[in-house]
């Protein structure tokens, strides 16, 4: 099986670390493929951000498609592009954002998130509306570092993380963290040691989502507003 | 005052078409400038066609602002980019189908939405529900014709587009009637007069309430995320 | 066009200031015609003196349709008799509330309200709920100074007003503040300035809404339950 | 215990058999005391009914309190003037319709209501949404009739609310069928016999919702939004 | 009428008390009959512990219809095998969770709970969620006491209870409190008193419910869900 | 990896039917355990069903607990004890209901549910509000055949859903469909063979998703109210 990791933005360090993260879980047979646009921006801290990065990852599924890949993952935390792209895919597309959700449900009543910045806090807001999680996630914790900040300083953000998941371990009658950046995946495993609950990153659950749909045999749906867009 | 109207696709009879809507309800000192992109698509049908649009759209808000034009609409009723918008305008802009969601609520307790595809009726949806309108919005009706009949078989889009109305009348427990589509605009009063019961163009609906906002004094707020995109 | 604003109240001192601010944002055409009832209550505090309230207010518009006025204002933010009065007006009727809701959400994300009294809290909580508008509030403050306040110590309202608004602005992730009040009208545009966000008002916002309407031909829909009233 | 059910309507016959059908479920130690105000409206079928019908109400939930009654029934559907009289009674006050919710829910998972004019449906729809029942009622069905048939030709009213019950009993997935009326208490009995399954009557409900609450030692909670109202 | 109340954990002090809450405001003509199962768990506090106390109390269900008792109380906060008692059960069953909230929402528009302990909060919004409460609900305190302290240590139980209630009553704009478990009961009337504002108790709330549904002649529905268990 | 695949009644076919299932979808690395309680009922077709079952269920987890299982699945659609059993397991555990819900949102923005019985059908609608898959669930279909005739008389099963799932491809907007019968694996792969769209049965889904789990080192939370229960 080859899975197509789409970092949607184009800090190469950042696509570098989310396919060492995506390696590290996936199955023997599982070849990660880990891309990111050309052109683009460098980082996704917003609504524009996310609209503009929407064509490169886009272009990213067609070549993977072109290459027959099995599957796909938008490592953002905003899912952006998801349903476009599961459009001109039939292989299966998965969101960090949501498959970390889907993932944190399965071993905890409810979870908390810990992200960069409070400005993005609305998007990951949109979705847990969009996806029906509004009712599974206790809170939402913005450590306002830049996005960028997860390569270039990795220490720092790691103590500010730390401190935010333990804040909301103690506070918000949670069992399990999502971690809100696809640059977080590579400290996901450290900071679940230290805080001793599960901290779900969203790179990782993808992978074992997407094996998993491939072991079912199941496609993206082409019934309905899924079906490859409509020729002109 | 001058108002930007965003055709989203590159279909230019209808960016004329739209425009002349827009007109007829412009306040005698408010300027409308009717744009579409050069590259794109010749019609939104899907989520791919709408993530694709965003790019064209942008740039044109973009242009929008160096020419200091006092509000934009994305006249497409799937809103797209709409939210990214925000962020690099200061001045408003509003979506078509917000706005005619919005108007509609002001004159009935409940409408129904009859628009053109099936496939696109998903959109609605999440739109709906995004933006707090599920329980207002008693059904939607597709007339199962693609967007560019609209421009090419006017008379064949009427009659549907009357048949569906007419039955949205008479089963739905409505007030109002909200038509799903930018092309519809041309067609609103024709229908409303013949049903008689009030029905809902996005595209002056949105022209209105952009002058109502510029009376005001508002603008976009620049205070959270729809602050100015962070640069880099 | 002539508009009619009902201050549900019998303060005469809010009546004309609440018709000073709708008169600050009319445009050169339209004529603001503020109005209270003869007898009723004061200043609207909580469920009951809304519904005492509802009386004169009906009455009111009952004159502004032998007026033949082209819209109604209820200028209280509980929107009180809001569906009555549609049911009687053919002319649109915009409550104060649903109008600084609406307009919010067109310019930011999310927003708070700032009120007057505790007890009425949960006034602006059903209106949310009854809207569709709960996911778009973050929170509601209350500056616990009684509405007659508003007018008779001015300054300690404001303070009080500005100190809530600040509090809003940097703990709530909004964009935009709602006043929950006709009578802090007046107050909106200093605050503004001050706090330097969105501040909307329900009284100037009805008023451009109401325009809007005028210039679409739109008005409360006849068909369903916003119907005549049944004669027996 | 004294128990004053109120008839917000002014019809005579109705208030007469509503208070027949309190009577056939008070406890021997609970008296009736069924009124209806002397100015109003006949019949209760629509928004502006219902705020004209608040004042009545109130004045006859003020003549209660002077009476020193236990408890106060608000006979309409449409629960008007609710919370104001909460807020002037320090006895419980109970609607109609939140009664019958609450007993329904209490015997089945869900039910339907059957009620009288589509156009007041509406009205049952806010009810439902503002109490949180929205999930566990399935369907509404109308019989349009008007209201005021209930009383002069009960055979046809009866006839035609079976079939909408034996309707609803087949096609709605349910377990018990709400009646949307004060009106139709007197039949309740009849149809529940007929149709074999749970058939709730508000007023009869509301009874002994009451008498729970007297023996509970409980009253309308002073403190917060249904303490008396504020002096001026 | 015989009131059958299930204490559905082990601890016979706790039946006892239970009970004797019931006894004080049943009817004279009410005889309470409190029970509790011979094995199961001792005291319920946790998902664990709510599925194995429903075998115990669907036994006693079954031996409550064989003496043909009027109506069933399950007297756990958490509602435990509430619908598979209803299922087997001809005469009404009442949980005190739902009893509460009921109660609790006609004579306040928001109530608080005090509950036990932390790790049972999760239940308490599962119930809120799925009866339609949760707008209804401020907040939730967990007093953080074993169940069984309330049998041991009534006083000190007493206190952190009354110290919860006044926070809740000070911060939570409500205006009532629901007590989440069985064995408050007793302590109920006392902290109303101190508090002075509405303190539900669901064990005593449950009898007058039941009370009222026996004189209504209201039987759990015997159409759809809530029939007798399928015979294989 | 060794997965416990518990049926939750006492039909020795259905458990062999239901492990087969499994292993035709289990990695080769993952071993399939099978199981079904000693006592208890035959099918679960209701609430009852549902909590008697839970005993079994829950033995047969702790014995996979003793045998260090690396986790379980709950093969009934109502997912009956779930929350209770990760309480006592720290391996994941997974309902089959939960487990096609989330398969199916990956591939499909809505999907209908095909089950055996209208009586069970609020089961799947509490589930679905429970985990919030309301919005996402277009319809739910029943065969009306008791769960048994999916092992004594496949064929005709197989023809009635077959049918049950074209007409829900046809008419209720969605991109795939959830199986809602553990007994029904067998039949997906034939179904989604004959109609052309995903079809998705919670065994297999659950299979893959545990395995995914384990690949990322998951396992139920012991932090909040999964914790192990409280000892006494």
């Amino acid at each position: 099986m080859r899975i197509q990791v789409i970092n949607p933005n184009t800090c190469i360090e950042m696509t570098h670390s989310i396919g060492e993260s995506a390696k590290k879980v996936a199955a023997p047979t599982t070849e990660i493929i880990a891309v990111s646009p050309d052109h683009g921006v460098p980082s996704i801290e917003g609504h524009y951000d996310e609209a503009i990065s929407a064509l490169g990852t886009l272009q990213l599924i067609k070549e993977g498609r072109e290459n027959q890949v099995d599957g796909h993952i938008i490592a953002c935390f905003g899912d952006p592009a998801l349903h476009a792209a599961r459009e001109i895919a039939d292989a299966p597309v998965i969101g960090i954002a949501e498959a970390a959700f889907h993932v944190a449900t399965l071993v905890a009543t409810k979870f908390s998130i810990v992200t960069t910045l409070s400005r993005t806090r609305i998007i990951a807001e949109h979705l847990l509306h969009e996806y029906g999680f509004v009712h599974k996630c206790s809170n939402i914790h913005c450590i306002d570092l830049p996005v960028l900040e997860l390569e270039s300083n990795t220490e720092e953000t790691y103590q500010k993380l730390l401190e935010h998941c333990l804040k909301a371990k103690q506070q918000d009658n949670i069992g399990a963290i999502v971690l809100g950046c696809g640059g977080m995946a590579k400290l996901a495993e450290r900071v679940a040691q230290e805080i001793d609950i599960p901290v779900i990153d969203g790179v990782t659950a993808a992978v074992k989502l997407l094996e998993g749909l491939h072991g079912l045999g199941l496609k993206t749906s082409k019934w309905g507003d899924y079906n490859y867009p409509i020729r002109k």
